[in-house]
């Protein structure tokens, strides 16, 4: 008899040759590399720890993989990562050149299908299941999705649309773990809360098996939610049932006895499956099951001990200057509302739901509705302000244009994460902002260079009765200190930082900084822009007049962006001076740290002046120098 | 005893006025009305005359504007412009200074929220309702939204967030008449039908009143749906219910004895109710009952004849090109699938519908997942074509960069609508998806510049296995002869149609028959560039070269245009050469007729000629003339 060892397992179809009784002891492994491995690199961890048995069932039933899995948002992946080739790899998760830490199909066979933004995996998988129907093949699909992931209406729009899609074969497994975190946001929640509460003994009866001397902490957690369960009344079809799928459960999701058995039920069943399992985020590790909120994705640290409070704070984020800010301009401001697509806590708005209930709204996992219920609000004397990411602002962009800015409506979107996000990656990337927002008539778009900055032009643009967007990046900046207050700014004016000769440099956000270091060396003037629309149009020809070359300087993608906004100026007034546009290259960036990760496209202090200078170089003698630009050639 | 006249409602006070008795004919009226006007003007039919007494009973029972309506997608507004003020304005529906076909807040305190694209009404309503709340009114809030809109997860996140949301008052008011037309396209729309044949009699019998004598063709039509209903048990909670709702209906639409005790007892309630109403799309125009598509959105035609064939067979649209092509390029390719978002009229796929079902996907009114569905097809070797309107397309922003293009799938977009619309004005604009697709990496765009480019363009982004978007305009084009085939052409690759001189005109899409026109004066250059992306950098420079001024010609936002993309490349390589230009200006242009609207903005080929010269003025001797730019000024 062999003893079952994670480090043999290098695919599914070991996993598979193991003995039944032997995964229990493959998932006490599992767990624990998961624990050391993010322990090590930073990552998400009470996901991952809560999916350890789930992932091992899946793959051990599923013919992965020919059956593909989707993993919804994917950032619970890891044991399914760790399962199919890349355990060492985890090593070197989420770092410059290694493994993402979402499914990525240029990776691995088994990462079916990309993600990372929520709710796209049942669409997908839907789409995969149509494509085996119409070529004859016989295999499963499975979306792993969260409950709250299944808020988003993009989910909402999968189901309906399977729901009449004959001749597939799709299993949704709802991931429900949301009752151990913040409260539930949607009525959506609060139905899953009831059918938990409802038909969670009946559920497992139907197994066969005793699953209650098995899963005491999962029936605990159950019965915390029967004061949601007020006026509920057993129903005969789940709302999955009405939209065509076969709904059973819920069943225990650390329960191996519990799952393997119904998954080979549902897949042998076929069609269209449902299967409502509960687990525990941070399952497993004592610390991550009491805060999994604070082990969702934390930094490196020591599994002994736990996460460390920092002996010295570390530097103010951007994300906490919007959160003061936004509890400073509530007190002020009686009409101020703050709506939140589920992140609360990495828009930095904990404090102000604390201190403004009535006034707080976190509309769960869509976009779509934050938009458009803000522009509702504006339309009342409101004045709300949506805290979201660049990167998820892209789910809201019709809602931006066609509720907000053609009625021309009061609001205002404080856009974190804008550029490179570092570890997250690629899918998270706040880069096109500055283009899709630009086009759109009636917006404001404010890009502030510091932490002082992004007070100033959050105020400006709030107190700018129409709709504007501040952008800022993830993490610290510069470290400037914020005065307090509502001081605002002149709308669409920029601002001489350092005065040069011969060059221009005209920044936008958080690479001024960066430019002015750059610029000492080359003594170039260095302007601060703060808007890159309304465009400091005068500001701009002043510089050009007294200048030889303009650089523009930004995190954002290069096609579309401010620099295009500087170059169509230019053109349309016929000011003919030589242009540098420095800022993303028109490619994905992967995953790594945010400073590297700038180097690595030029765009730190030393990379922007190496491209001025290349681009520019400094005429053989100083004085009277003008551009050696390529002019005409 | 008066004789009720609409000649004499100003207003919804007056309709208040009035007994409760002589609604019906008032209603008579109204639908009389409707159906001169619209056959006068054109415009959205069938909508309106299902919606004449709904709008009466919501303008009878809630007091508008303090109460605000929210109609969603709009197009059934007729009835409610007529009863606010605008019986007059009809005469000038939908033309340049007319009024518009949408709810629209500048033109009436009653246009609650302008809508025009779908299922915004209750994220809108629900803005209100917690402004309301916010500042202590106590008031009702309604949003009215079709069977179809509700299929939209925009409206399942806003439903899913308003049962979470105390102490507010929203109705929605389900308007569902999709079964007097298309089969219903998802599971949501069989739920309906399954609520409608299994709960109408109980429901009528609960307004306390014999509903059957009245409505015998609506009830007629539900027995229609009996098939849908197989394996309905009564279910004791509804969907809405489940969702925090209270659920009353279905009721008929029709019937004022039905709606207006109805709507006062949910008036009454407050809190959060949803009434389920039955109504026929062309209700009272035998014609329109009879062919509700035919009606929905006609041109100007005789009542008393109905919409008659033209003689002569009008010029072949960009959208029926699309549609060959899809049908040929399907029967010489099996791995084709095509996709639409609930526009399979509108985009040119009846035929295609009918000749492979096995893959046409109408996925509703759901952009979100229409993209990312083609996403997984695409992951497993179907190469899937989405068939959408530029401005919905803004729906699946996310979707577009986060599933397609990051993955470098190979999806073929056909963009329909870009450019400016005519008749259904600004929120329908395709005007920013030059900007907004450019600036996502891996992503082609081509911009055909007639009828044969589009068919030649649509082969050439379908053969690329990428992700690529082919946008073309509504209506038809130049007239220019279609060659069957599959013809390609080189990608990013464009060609010099007129060799002229001096000034060199590079037009993107179906304003290049214009340039040609305006360069037979200037002697101009024109090239018709094809793709914006990837853009023909060698051309330009050749262009530029032999040239002393560039002409940008596009039917798009001119900031982050594809005039912006050849000043990045000029900038780029330190090219000096002076451009132009000319495309859509930085602000929301209204409705009116294609023609007109391009002329107003300078785009005709009389206005392109005129910006060229005023820009660059023929020097006094044509004799190796120089242009006399403002080049440095």
């Amino acid at each position: 008899m062999t003893t079952v060892s994670l480090e043999h397992i290098e695919s599914p179809a070991d996993l598979r040759s193991l003995d039944r009784h032997e995964l229990e002891e493959l998932a006490n492994q599992l767990r624990e590399f998961v624990l050391n491995s993010v322990s090590k690199t930073g990552g998400h961890l009470s996901s991952n720890l809560g999916t350890v048995e789930l992932t091992i069932a899946l793959h051990y039933v599923f013919n992965t993989p020919e059956d593909p899995i989707v993993w919804d948002v994917g950032h619970q992946s890891y044991p399914h990562k760790i399962l199919t080739g890349r355990r060492e790899a985890m090593g070197q998760l989420r770092q410059l050149g290694g493994i993402s830490g979402f499914p990525k199909r240029s990776e691995s066979p088994y990462d079916a299908f990309g993600t990372a933004h929520s709710s796209t995996s049942i669409s997908a998988a839907l789409g995969m299941a149509v494509a085996a129907r119409n070529k004859g093949l016989d295999r499963q699909h499975v979306a792993v999705i969260g409950d709250g992931a299944m808020t988003a209406g993009m989910a909402f729009e999968a189901l309906n649309n399977a729901g009449v899609t004959p001749g597939v074969n799709m299993l949704v497994v709802l991931n429900d773990n949301d009752m151990s975190i913040s409260p539930p946001v949607g009525a959506l929640n609060h139905y899953f809360a009831r059918l938990l509460s409802g038909r969670f003994y009946a559920a497992a009866k139907n197994m066969g098996r005793a699953v209650l001397q098995h899963v005491p902490p999962v029936l605990e957690l159950a019965r915390r939610f029967e004061g949601h369960a007020k006026g509920f009344v057993a129903s005969p079809a789940t709302l999955f049932e009405e939209l065509g799928f076969n709904y059973v459960g819920p069943i225990d999701g650390h329960d191996l006895d519990a799952l393997i058995p119904t998954l080979e039920n549902l897949r042998s069943l076929g069609g269209l499956q449902f299967l409502h399992v509960v687990t525990r985020k941070g399952q497993g590790y004592k610390l991550a099951e009491a805060d999994p909120v604070l082990y969702h994705g934390p930094g490196k640290f020591d599994p002994s001990v736990g996460i460390q409070k920092p002996s010295t704070p570390p530097r103010q984020t951007f994300t906490q200057v919007f959160g003061r800010w936004l509890c400073d301009m509530a007190d002020h401001d009686s009409r101020l509302v703050g709506i939140t697509p589920a992140m609360r806590e990495g828009s930095g708005m904990v404090e102000f739901h604390k201190r403004f209930p009535q006034r707080y709204f976190d509309v769960g996992i869509a976009e779509q509705h934050a938009v458009t219920f803000a522009a509702g609000l504006a339309c009342d004397g409101m004045k709300p302000v949506v805290a979201i990411y660049s990167t998820f602002l892209q789910r809201a962009y019709d809602q931006l244009i066609h509720d907000v800015a053609l009625q021309n409506l009061d609001v205002t979107f404080a856009l974190d994460r804008a550029g490179l996000v570092g570890a997250d990656g690629a899918t998270h990337a706040g880069n096109y902002d500055i283009a899709f927002l630009r086009c759109v008539p009636n917006m404001v778009v404010a890009t502030p260079s510091d932490e002082n900055e992004a007070r100033l032009l959050l105020t400006t643009c709030y107190q700018h009765e129409g709709p504007a967007a501040v952008r800022y990046p993830r993490g610290a900046g510069r470290g400037a200190p914020v005065e307090a207050g509502f001081e605002t700014v002149p709308l669409g004016k920029g601002r001489i930082l350092r005065q040069g000769r011969r060059i221009a440099i005209v920044g936008f956000g958080t690479l001024v900084p960066a430019a002015l270091e750059a610029a000492e060396n080359l003594d170039a003037t260095v302007a601060d822009m703060r808007f890159v629309k309304p465009l400091d149009t005068e500001l701009l020809d002043e510089l050009a007049r007294s200048h030889d070359a303009i650089v523009t300087v930004e995190e954002a993608a290069l096609m579309g962006g401010a620099g295009s906004a500087v170059l169509e100026h230019f053109s349309e007034r016929g000011v003919a001076v030589p242009v540098l546009q420095l800022g993303l290259p028109d490619r994905f960036i992967d995953h790594g740290e945010q400073g590297a990760l700038l180097r690595s496209v030029g765009l730190d202090a030393q990379g922007i002046e190496r491209s001025i200078a290349a681009r520019f170089p400094a005429p053989a003698t100083q004085k009277e120098g003008k551009v050696a630009s390529s002019l005409g050639e």
